[in-house]
């Protein structure tokens, strides 16, 4: 029943952000600034990047958008997750609330929060900060059939991106929230990224030693059965859910926008990792915001070959990752906007800096600044 | 030329915070919070720190300050610096300006700055946000003599101190600015941390390998000509500087009035080590901001038992990873005093949870929890 009926979903064109001329100008202005070369380290990447997204040597970023997509998934049955379903309605409920760390972190930083239930077992009523787009009481399990039907699937990626289209400013935070989601991203990573199951399955938000074993036996029943569902929405289909169906349109459609998109944890990145096999174009409009505790984002960071912000062991997702890191992102910005340059603040550049290098030449690229070492 | 004419400086006591009966408090309402356990991984490390600096289960952080010591280093005649002894009047007038990093970041979060002339080459007059706590005009060559006399160290312990006892709040951010002070943190490392020299040497602000390797020679020497200086304080007056000095005063000040001390990178990190060498339950205060990409600064840490919050490959000093951190801290207390509990926000634990663990023992202290790894 959604709450409105968008156009048939077509994967929005997303070009090639490879510009010479302004990767360079970004790499001049930072070279610039009263610092020696370099020692922003990461800092210095991510002022390229949002520059590179916002298409300007000088970026800005205006009312940031945390995008908190929840649905729940049939697979929970199986015994995959150390939480019943119920807790997905209690916790879009909590959000809505203002009391759980995403909602927390959102106030902290200023972040807008919008949930949305895209299929929560228990529907959740819509309320101010809470959108109903939902595609039935949870998905399917993915161990008797498809976790969704392609016509779903396209209409979850629809919702997203009719979702983006509504909201303002330049910067979208993806978050999610659903028990079992952490099978639906250990599936979507195998079978999309060709690791084996066991390599990318952990203990979600608490399962022991033995848990995680039969939530890996259950995962490789679940990918024999849909041995067939190679392709990028194929898979989408076949392993759920519909948040992160949802949240792959989001990103699509932030991404054509030229939106900066600030990916929180292992299930917001499976839900990019998808959206990035139909346009691989999107992920340089990505930022990672943290490299999650739980096992399989490390292998799913590397596969979409992101260094994200920050290590801290978090496993919660809601979005809470990316709200801790978007501070950084704020402070790349104002660093470049704001910092005074050697001939400003009448600082003497060191011999070594002070000599051209290969940084002020223009075919140096946002790409190319992301590779090299700090020193 | 000092300002004021300190008493002498007394090193003061500070005590163990060890509490158990806190510990428990704070990690019974991490627990009680609306999340797996343990799935805000190093941010629960957080708010378990500072609470026990704060000594409450609900902390607020008050004013935070940021406390730039500036000086400079007669061994940079040594050419142990890509960069000229002026660039550290210059960063200074930066600083006062605003055009710095650390004078971005500090204004983005609100963070209060002072710095402090602690023995710049050329003065830097008294103004509005900078305080002349004069030494002289930079040490001297450490190669040649100590760095600085018993009298000059102990008064610029003082210095800290009394500037610290000026300064409002709860919260002590560690910056500084030195042409050359790569070089004495890496020497108070190999002495105070029995390091090869040429394991804790690195680049500081640019220098090629050559130059680094130049550069090892040099400190070498340094230290075999102050052989005998092996206690914290005769280390310290043998290598200098009065920046570092000052901050290790400022440290044991924060210290014993239980204020957080968030620490920058490798330069800051050294004030802090010779401090801890003189009242190791110091660290019990500290948090150290990030993992620099100054070569030693990870040995640094590993000696100090700390695993700091960022690693982002940062080398600039001047406090800016300190300011970069800064939000983490605030998120910590944030999360503590404003999420819902299971209970209030009607959320069901998993039944993992909900049993008793070794978690809700009072026997669990915060430097136990810190050594809990993130699942």
């Amino acid at each position: 029943m959604p709450h409105t009926t968008p156009s048939p979903f077509r994967v929005p064109e997303i070009a090639d952000l490879h510009d010479a001329a302004l990767a360079a100008a970004l790499q001049a202005a930072i070279d610039g600034k009263t610092k020696p070369l370099g020692s922003l380290g990461r800092i210095e990447w991510l002022a390229q990047r949002v520059g590179a997204v916002l298409g300007t040597a000088t970026p800005e970023l205006r009312e940031p958008q945390m995008l908190v997509c929840a649905a729940d998934h049939g697979l929970a049955a199986r015994g995959v997750s150390a939480y019943p379903s119920e807790v997905t309605h209690q916790m879009v409920r909590n959000f809505v609330a203002g009391g759980a760390a995403v909602s927390v972190l959102a106030r902290q930083h200023g972040i807008a929060l919008t949930v949305v239930d895209c299929g929560v077992r228990e529907a959740v009523p819509e309320q101010p900060g809470l959108l109903s787009r939902r595609l039935g009481p949870g998905t399917q399990d993915a161990l008797e059939g498809p976790a969704m039907s392609a016509e779903q699937c396209e209409q979850a990626l629809a919702h997203g991106a009719d979702v983006v289209r509504g909201l303002p400013g330049n910067a979208l935070l993806l978050g999610e929230m659903g028990i079992g989601n952490t099978s639906a991203a250990s599936l979507l990573l195998a079978r999309l990224g060709g690791f084996e199951v066991s390599d990318v399955t952990g203990a979600g938000t608490g399962l022991d030693a033995d848990a995680v074993l039969r939530k890996i036996g259950v995962l490789r029943a679940v990918l024999q059965r849909h041995a067939q569902a190679r392709e990028p929405l194929a898979a989408l289909a076949a392993f759920g859910g519909f948040e992160i169906a949802t949240l792959a349109g989001a990103a699509l459609q932030a991404a054509a926008e030229r939106r900066v998109i600030l990916v929180d944890g292992f299930i917001a990145s499976s839900a990019v990792l998808v959206a990035s096999k139909l346009r691989p174009h999107l992920l340089q409009r990505c930022v990672f915001a943290h490299r999650s505790g739980e096992r399989g984002h490390a292998l799913m960071l590397a596969h979409l070959r992101a260094d994200p912000l920050l290590d801290l062991g978090l496993r919660l997702g809601e979005g809470s990752g990316a709200a801790l890191a978007w501070p950084l992102l704020q402070s790349a910005c104002a660093l470049l906007n704001q910092m005074a340059s050697f001939a400003s603040a009448g600082v003497s550049q060191s011999a070594i800096d002070a000599a051209p290098t290969a940084r002020a030449e223009p075919e140096l690229t946002a790409a190319d600044a992301s590779r090299k070492p700090a020193r």
